[in-house]
């Protein structure tokens, strides 16, 4: 120890960004081998592009719109170029393909996982790194490979123990938007700023409830503080006209259960309506939407990949209760160009005010053809998806309830009585791993008390002792500490804890490691 | 496919930094695994830091002393503050127990995992952003810790793949050469100059030798270009005094054989000469230079700390064969107080010039008990070491011989011949991964010639075809591309292959999963 310094450093992360610590790190490993089990049964080669790229070779894709120029954490290298952190897992994607593509076979599966970084203002549970785990298939123009992506998104949520009816992969296609944005007379690049503004209206659908979005496609509308939002200053036809395109499907959209298979009915969405069973089909709902979408060509080319996704989620026995077209949803991203889908749990868990909540997103993406092309002289046909890995790691843990980890036992702890002696206790602990039972010994230089409080601390399931009287003996006396806790709590009288000596046994040393286990295996 | 574009990016990674691929990726992960099993079974816990952190926190240890202020990728927060890409596990690590010193049990065992960044001219091999695994024991002052380290070091270094004999752990402490600075007179922060242009001297004893090095610790060198390079100044007593102490231990050091007990010959260093066994002990290694040592107050506390490592080792039953006193090992960085050590591979590979080489060090450590104490007001002890994930894999890779992980086979394949029936390719898919088999459906819109290209390319080890006949009749054919290659490499005339049709057979779809796990199982 030296004396009393003047000159310190505050120890501290920046604003936004976090140490994770060993169950939370735990959670995360035993979700993404899952997630990367599912991505490579259907066939996905792992990738990993590098945290820092150009910036330029990035662009500038993120779905905040009102500040374009910022959003990415960038340096400039000592050649003067522009390096930015990744911000999502996508554009990399497409730059690594642009660059190998003669090499790789097409289409081109691959998956990646990783943090990624947003420069923004960070808010609680809302950090300025965090993790994504994405697929993607480059060079499939089909619809086809939308349809597998939602397919495998629905396997991947199953396969970290979502259950199924408490999740739902809802797919809609931009084109749709397309088109009745021209149907109303707000295509061509002179509408881009109205356009915007009624995709962000639409986006709200959710918390603002109709009349809410009705306002903002119109004239516009005042929130409860009284501010004012400029609306898009579409008349009331067209404003009608969007609302019913994006209108969720009702039961007019249903089908008699007694009209319906039972292979679709088991793993579909009914209804139970004055004592008759109604089931929604994914071909139903789309169909309903006909006479808005086919007046337009972007309407019409949505129309056709919409119902033959519906027929390929049919065929592979993806009822609607797993993946549902959803003419409202949007996604935030720019650059979809054609089907997109987003992840929601639909069970609810208490908010900060002990609220029920839907969980709500964890994950999305879309077919993005014009992204690759920027580095290419054509455009290469692309989608994909990410899942938000925190996000649904949080989801996770709120449906399991208090956290399992927590319990979780630590290793045992050699205690180091005899400092001249501490190799004898190196030896104990050796003689454990050596057996794959996780050991440590105390290496500090307190006495008796504080290291059964430092093994306290660890969770250690047991201690091992051997002062000089058991050392000579060739004993060593074993602490069970979860019995003993178990004890202690049911035991008042304090000095009859001490004299019973609950969950305390000496054996020969010899039988270490056997007796160890013994006790292991009672609290598993 | 829109016109040819004119504004294209040039799609390419930063200097120094690199796309990866999924068999190097998933040879990372089995070994982070082991070595992971390895540090949990000694009881540490892992813990993970951000990627950016605070400039000032993280300070400057980096070892090229030549550019003070480089090394580093930094940028300015959005409140002015610098902020850096982490260079090593260590600073951070520092900074995290110091934010977090009374919520931890001490002493604190953790392990921690990930890309670092260096901003420096890279080279080949030598990329800007590499794997690092490092372990750490925080609040014990014992150089037991150290041992600690050393020992499980070896351990994952065997647990990876590393046969024993193939590698070593050097052990050396850094108050030997303090206390050889003081008492050749260099002690004090007037001669820190000359200190580093010793310690420099000595670090390129492998590849100057003995009278390179006496002659940068003296007047100077002139290389072999005829460039000269400024000495320390030392005269000759001085510099045979440096030299006398990092001198690596000759037989001088050895005793006889006859006088080694059983174990430690086992796991020893012994050498054959005129017929007799000699054995090398770290006691011995050690004694041999304490009249070096023990003149001055840091080299009389070198000399114990090491003879207490040397013991625990002993104890331990980590003979000189894994673990050895080596006074030649300085380590780079400037913040240690304490012992140092070394991972170092001993076997040779052949570089790039086919000439035999030794691998060398793939990580290394020690102490530096002032780390943490730069954040409180009182000096923490601490020590530990770090894994170079990238140089030991390539390592294993050296070893190992011509890429395994290129052999392994991709997934099967299902042709999608019919591209209204795609929904019953994905169908046959989905019964292969339902029960374990990685499957894919080919996507793109290319004929069967194309599409059984992909499947060599993407290494299909079977290929499922569904034509409307086999449809019709309820069949799939299955091709064995592996059988398939091996007979067309045996089958000369081309005609004949196609006659014969080598290793492929038509089963009804029933069967589909069954034929499929047959063939793949005729090739594990």
């Amino acid at each position: 120890m030296t004396a009393r310094r003047t000159d310190l450093t505050a120890p501290r992360t920046p604003r936004g960004f976090a140490d994770r610590g060993a169950a939370e790190l735990a959670a995360t490993r035993s979700m993404v081998e899952k997630i990367r089990k599912v991505y490579e049964l259907w066939g996905f080669d792992e990738v990993e592009t590098p945290f820092l790229e150009y910036t330029d070779a990035l662009g500038k894709f993120l779905p905040d719109q009102d500040r374009p120029n910022a959003g990415v954490f960038s340096l400039k290298d000592d050649d003067d170029q522009w390096l930015s952190l990744r911000y999502d897992l996508t554009a990399p994607l497409a730059r690594h393909v642009a660059e190998n593509f003669q090499k790789l076979a097409k289409p081109y599966r691959s998956y990646r996982f990783g943090p990624v970084f947003r420069n923004e203002k960070p808010g609680p549970g809302r950090f300025r790194q965090f993790l994504q785990f994405d697929a993607d298939i480059v060079g499939a123009a089909s619809v086809s490979a939308d349809a597998e992506m939602c397919m495998m998104m629905a396997d991947a949520l199953e396969a970290v123990g979502v259950r199924r009816g408490d999740y739902v992969i809802k797919v809609n296609n931009r084109k749709i938007l397309d088109g009745v944005m021209e149907a109303i007379g707000l295509g061509g690049e002179e509408n881009a700023g109205r356009r915007l503004t009624v995709l962000r209206a639409i986006d709200k659908l959710d918390r603002l409830g109709p009349e809410g979005v009705r306002a903002l496609l119109g004239a516009g509308r005042k929130d409860e503080s009284g501010d004012f939002t400029k609306g898009a200053g579409l008349d009331d036809e067209q404003a009608q006209h969007v609302l019913h395109t994006i209108w969720p499907l009702d039961i007019a959209h249903w089908k008699p259960a007694s009209e319906t298979s039972q292979t679709e009915l088991a793993d579909g969405t009914t209804k139970n309506i004055d004592g008759l069973q109604w089931y929604l089909s994914n071909e139903n709902a789309i169909a309903a939407k006909r006479d808005l979408l086919v007046g337009t060509p972007s309407g019409q080319a949505a129309y056709v990949e919409l119902m033959a996704m519906a027929r390929l989620f049919d065929e592979a026995g993806y009822g609607t209760r797993r993946i549902r077209i959803d003419p409202s949803v949007v996604r935030g991203l720019e650059y979809y160009t054609g089907p997109v889908f987003e992840a929601e749990l639909t069970f609810e868990i208490a908010d900060d005010a002990g609220q029920p909540i839907r969980f709500g997103s964890v994950g999305g993406g879309g077919r993005y053809d014009g992204l690759v092309g920027r580095f290419m002289a054509e455009d290469v046909p692309a989608t994909g998806f990410s899942i938000g890995v925190s996000r649904l790691q949080a989801a996770l843990a709120a449906l399991k309830g208090p956290d399992e980890a927590a319990k979780a036992a630590g290793p045992v702890v050699v205690l180091a009585l005899d400092r001249d002696r501490i190799g004898d206790s190196m030896a104990l602990a050796a003689r454990l791993r050596a057996e794959g039972v996780a050991a440590e010994v105390y290496l500090g230089s307190s006495g008796m008390k504080a290291q059964m409080k430092y093994a306290d601390r660890r969770k250690a399931p047991v201690v091992v002792i051997q002062g000089s009287d058991e050392r000579e003996k060739g004993e060593v006396t074993l602490k069970d500490l979860i019995e003993g806790a178990k004890a202690a709590a049911a035991i008042s009288d304090r000095a009859e804890w001490t004299e019973s000596r609950p969950a305390q046994v000496t054996v020969p040393e010899a039988r270490l490691v056997e007796e160890v286990k013994a006790i292991l295996s009672r609290h598993i």
